[in-house]
């Protein structure tokens, strides 16, 4: 099941199912043009994972650690399907990262890996724009990851069930391939992470646990279109814009 | 005035002013035994500063950095006065950095230090309690800074006029002073850190700025109480425990 949030005609939020036919939601059935697609979850906080692809630890120069490097994106971060992400204004290089992301189901506080799927409602797509100007010079990457709308998520939740466990990972800019990749390339699976940042942070319901991206980073130009394509969950596309 | 969020013996969340007879609030005074009180602000993150006083940056051995060093602590993070904060297990050494919060008051993004004040709704007292043993082995603090109730906060919200310039910011652990400054040590102003972090994120109401700890920072032991004593805004006590 892909489930997503939605404002319909008259402004108000609904949950419904993403169908061929449209989306279902309280016996109605609305094109998806109809409506304007929300993030299809709210959370308290992202937690993402630096490196969890072998190829994109090489291009960034860094080595492969001994666990997994977190870090943080706030809800200032957030941004849906369809919208228009603004770029830092002055900055150099700001790039697209592709990523699977997991969200919580219920409340999750030191899990076990092999019970760490029980608290997961599903997946969907992030982008993890990312200002490198500043994330290469500050220890915690708040000014280079945590700035405003750096975190469009969407279309969809999709059920575990939806999404293989080799589903491809891939980003598109403007029609042309970047990133190329799939899950079965994960340094950590999902409930290794699950259980690593449960021993530390309790996750709450909507919640969300960003995979990591795979190799083919590259700066975003205003104008482009971005698209995030995670097979079983469907196409997250955004534009981009400069302040 | 000093306002105060708590429960009252009817376990209804409400607002209320601190004053010498009690807490008051909607017609009735409580005193402080009889409620709950609750940290004076619900933020969607906490942006904290990792060396704002020249004395904390040499005990750390690190050298003063051309711009804040920022990073994050999520809701999980919240902690209250009163409340036990248990220490994440298996740890050498957790410290103690008390901290002056601000506390935003209105939604505040690209503001001039200028008038960053008028944003802000008010200070209380943080204790940015701190997993040394993961902090200094990670590239963000997400382990050493950002676990489960590593943010007491309160006891109360004081507005700006209640805390001078020269405010002093106090920790004593089972009542013995460990440290010991004044805000008039700042490198960065509170503006000036408004200014700063609101070109990258938006801050909105009740978010949180916590603006470094001084000198003096020491490990906590299961059985301590805490107390941070801000001037002007009162002194937040809680215990510790081990897991």
């Amino acid at each position: 099941m892909r489930e997503v949030r939605f404002r319909d005609p008259a402004g108000t939020t609904r949950t419904g199912e993403w169908t061929d036919d449209g989306i279902e939601a309280a016996g109605e059935t609305y094109d998806e043009s109809a409506v304007e697609l929300l993030p299809p979850a709210e959370p308290t906080k992202i937690v993402c994972v630096g490196l969890n692809y072998r190829d994109h630890a090489d291009e960034r120069d860094s080595e492969i650690p001994d666990r997994p490097l977190l870090f943080l994106k706030p809800p200032n971060t957030l941004s849906g399907h369809g919208d228009t992400v603004t770029l830092p204004p002055g900055k150099e290089r700001v790039d697209h990262e592709a990523e699977l992301a997991v969200v919580m189901g219920e409340q999750a506080r030191n899990v076990d890996a092999d019970e760490a799927m029980e608290y997961v409602a599903g997946f969907t797509c992030m982008n993890d724009v990312s200002n490198r100007d500043d994330q290469d010079r500050e220890q915690n990457w708040v000014r280079g990851k945590a700035f405003d709308n750096s975190a469009p998520l969407g279309p969809v939740l999709a059920t575990p069930d939806e999404v293989p466990d080799d589903a491809g990972v891939e980003l598109r800019v403007n029609g042309e391939t970047r990133q190329s990749s799939s899950r079965s390339e994960f340094i950590w699976s999902v409930p290794e992470l699950l259980e690593e940042v449960t021993a530390y942070l309790t996750l709450e319901p909507g919640d969300v646990l960003s995979t990591g991206t795979p190799a083919g980073v590259a700066p975003l130009e205003g104008g482009d279109t971005v698209e995030v394509e995670v097979e079983g969950v469907g196409t997250l596309r955004h534009d981009v814009r400069e302040d």
